[in-house]
């Protein structure tokens, strides 16, 4: 069973080793634990429905307490506090559950009858909010695309897979494994994010450096709108004006509902691993990644931790006396204090893999990088999507995780990435406050690469406060980034929590653009209000 | 000099060997060709101009007759039947020559003061009439970008290269290349073609497949527009919303004028070469190019002949005994009649270009191919440029020469191409006349390709039945293409002779998502009517 406050299915608990504990407590000091809320509380608090009867739509809509409950929120740090705290602000009051675009469309024209907002919803994943309804005396129905989740169509010519729009990533992977086929879309919400999810909010996968972006990877679907129904056809490059694909592609719902989306999917590939390298300090390590990528090495991922973050994984391993082994090896090969993790991983035919590798291993070496080898790049492997359930330890300590991202260009790498390290660092210190924060490189382009920071605090002694420490680290952070040439977000989307930085990125004039486009297809302002635009 | 009525420089000319000359006459008959009209003459036959005075720009304008008639059309049959004839339909009521992007912002200005149209120029070189002025009451100011040809900026760290939009080809890359850069966009219109006329027709080079269209390359800019200026900031891949980029791309001047643009750029490679190899039939050439995409083999280009493209090759490529040589060499081998010819690129670290050869090879080998060496695809490189001077040629001999082309999912290609072929070859017999139509795949992804088709015929004994002949092969080809799953084109873009087709490859509502971002840039319907959008 999914939890309904949290993150993942309740039978999966990842913990802390005691080494991880230990090393938080002299970083930020012990944590004292939240109350949590409990369900049946929470439900008993649930409004009543506002939703018109409607024989056209009631048999596809659930208005029981708990299913409206757990399509509420997503999973950005302020949805955990509200869930966790029962303090869950609006409910929708509804959800639908269509099974195809016909119904889609019947929810639309329903929705266009009675004035209700709706919202599409995938996997439920999001991290900046897209997904909760807004106060308002509007009704809001959550439109949920989770029974839309099947194979509609296979061109193994053309390596081309259609599938309903609510297919989750497991669901995506499986129906193309059995056929001997694989997407490579493997976002870290990949257990419960969703096809149309991804395409929504332009997401990114673990391995786009072989796959590409999402961008890359859808090809054309159906989107449901309030102007009627948008066909994207399929085709592999086109100069014919204007690319509508890449008007849907991050429209965050606002726009229409994506009911079926094609994408361009590979064969399985003969050979895939995972190899780990140290450099002796972040110039070096920065140097060879940049390298890697600006030279092509056909990598199909490449993710590089600065010392703090390495440091902080070797702590939160486990393994102390595997560790030390580790560390007295890289130290005597020079990656000693300061040392950078790198993993890259190769996958496709046997024959480019071993050239890849030894390409590879020629720009590190010429960076002074210790190889170490596919032992921890197989432990990153199996851990790829396991991340996300470590907050719920650390919640349970009494610690709060976030995450915040960006992409710059690989001139002002360094520069935002330490803006953004210090000014987590600092904020919370009128408190009295630490904040634990390190950052990686988890997407590298020729030219520039995304910075990944994550940040823990501890929580403060009421809820209020501590979404308040939350709120100065996040306004301050995201502020900066599109004051200093980095994007509001690389891979999470825009959402409710970045809509207001996005004018400061794009500038009134791309803004409008966007918000005519919006008029367009949605011109009573019926869909996911607050959402991409404020 | 550039010539006035045709393809590049008057000094450059272009022969057909007799061997050619022979091909031709056994295919489709003597040709006789049609008398030129003269400069003089045209120039006499410009009206006055109706640009109303202003001293805000007059500094800027040119109205003297043969600058309008040097940038009155394209490069598109149509076009050259104007020039040729001396019948050219509309002139520009002058030209403009800014130098900066105020200098643009006062032509925007003047143009809404005095109601006139505004043509974004670059090198003039469109195939689909994107800069050719419409009739009608209101004067046209053609805005040539010539002087605005410099590298502005350059960021070696992110590999961005920042130049004035009206820089041409061969100035983008000799700048580029004095710094050890290339931009690595190579469309066969590169000697004239400028970096923004790429950008507004979403152009795509012969090496796309190492270096990407230009969708791939164009990583920001500038333009300005009716409603003001909008700045494309760099960031080398975001999730922030749709991405107003991919709205500039493609708006064939119809949403504001390029001033700037900011490209991806590669160090120059330590290696380049271009291998030929010849399949005994089509479908194992197709399967093995098919192939090499799908596999990802590193190849920067790469491009597939069909049997009567190949044949025509061969007979235009004169040295008739070294290609009877040949042709006993490939016989022996099992590429005999029905033959295709492959030409692949390899570009890059010498180290990788060592393992993309073995790997290309392999696969090729796999599908029977002939691996020839370095020698014909050598002779490919040096005239990579100059096949549109050929069209001078076949002109005086009576024959006239274009293409069409266009993009679709592998599973589609051989029926497309069938059709296009097909439809091309007898669209002419009841003038009791032959077409020679030969077709190659010039861009290859994992989804499809692009269909590349040329055709020849004979000119009428008048301009208009040549023009006559011409829209009938174009048009039905062309409604063809939309209706069966291709995209009305893959390089050349929309501009006038295309307008017609794409509502029927987009859909109603995406063509109305356009117009609204057309009426959001430019509500007064100023900027180059006709284009893109009828």
């Amino acid at each position: 069973m999914r939890r309904w406050n949290g993150w993942g299915d309740e039978a999966v608990a990842l913990d802390l080793p005691p080494e991880g504990d230990d090393f938080l407590r002299q970083r930020i000091g012990q944590g004292t634990p939240l109350p949590d809320a409990d369900l049946a509380a929470v439900c008993a608090r649930v409004p009543a429905s506002r939703l018109p009867a409607d024989p056209a739509v009631d048999h596809l809509l659930d208005h029981t307490p708990e299913t409206r409950i757990r399509h509420a929120r997503g999973q950005s740090l302020p949805d955990w506090l509200a869930m966790r705290s029962g303090d869950m602000g609006p409910f929708p009051d509804g959800v639908a559950f269509p099974e195809s675009s016909d119904e889609v469309t019947a929810l639309l024209a329903y929705a266009r009858r009675h004035g209700v907002h709706l919202i599409p919803y995938g996997g439920g994943t999001s991290v900046v909010g897209h997904i909760n309804p807004p106060a308002g005396a509007q009704p809001v129905l959550t439109v949920a695309l989770s029974r839309m989740n099947r194979l509609l169509d296979l061109d193994e010519e053309s390596r081309l897979a259609t599938f309903g729009a609510g297919t989750p990533g497991p669901l995506v992977e499986s129906q193309l494994r059995a056929r001997g086929y694989t997407l490579g879309h493997f976002p870290q919400s990949f257990e419960l994010s969703t096809l149309g999810g991804w395409i929504a909010s332009r997401s990114s996968g673990q391995q786009s450096l072989r796959y590409g972006r999402i961008e890359q990877l859808f090809a054309g679907g159906r989107l449901e709108t309030f102007a009627g129904t948008l066909i994207l056809p399929t085709v592999p490059a086109s100069s014919a004006g204007p690319d509508v694909r890449e008007m849907i592609l991050g429209s965050e719902g606002r726009f229409g509902i994506l009911t079926e989306a094609s994408v361009r999917i590979s064969q399985l590939p003969e050979h895939e691993s995972f190899h780990v390298v140290f450099f002796p300090d972040w110039d070096r390590a920065r140097a060879a990644c940049r390298q890697l990528v600006q030279d092509r090495v056909a990598l199909s991922m490449l993710r590089l931790s600065n010392a703090r973050e390495t440091e902080t994984q070797l702590a939160l391993a486990g393994h102390p006396g595997l560790i030390r082994l580790l560390e007295r090896f890289l130290a005597v090969r020079g990656a000693d204090q300061g040392k950078c993790l790198m993993t890259f991983g190769i996958t496709g035919r046997r024959r480019q893999c071993r050239a890849t590798l030894a390409q590879a291993r020629a720009v590190c070496r010429s960076h002074d990088g210790v190889y170490t080898g596919t032992r921890l790049g197989r432990k990153w492997a199996e851990k790829r999507f396991t991340m996300p359930y470590l907050r719920e330890a650390l919640w349970q300590r009494g610690y709060a995780v976030d995450t915040l991202e960006t992409a710059t260009d690989w001139s002002n790498v360094d520069a935002l990435l330490n803006r953004i390290e210090h000014n987590l660092s600092r904020q919370l210190s009128d408190d009295g406050e630490h904040t634990h924060v390190f950052t990686h490189l988890s997407h590298v382009y020729g030219q520039g690469c995304s910075i990944y920071t994550t940040y823990v605090f501890r929580v403060a002694d009421s809820y209020e406060r501590t979404l308040e420490r939350w709120r100065r680290l996040k306004h301050t952070t995201s502020e900066l980034i599109v004051r200093h040439g980095g994007t509001i977000s690389h891979q999470h989307g825009v959402g409710k929590d970045h809509a207001p930085y996005l004018p400061i990125e794009k500038g009134p004039l791309a803004m409008a653009a966007i918000q005519a486009l919006g008029r367009h297809f949605d011109p009573e302002a019926l869909l996911n209000p607050g959402t991409l635009m404020e």
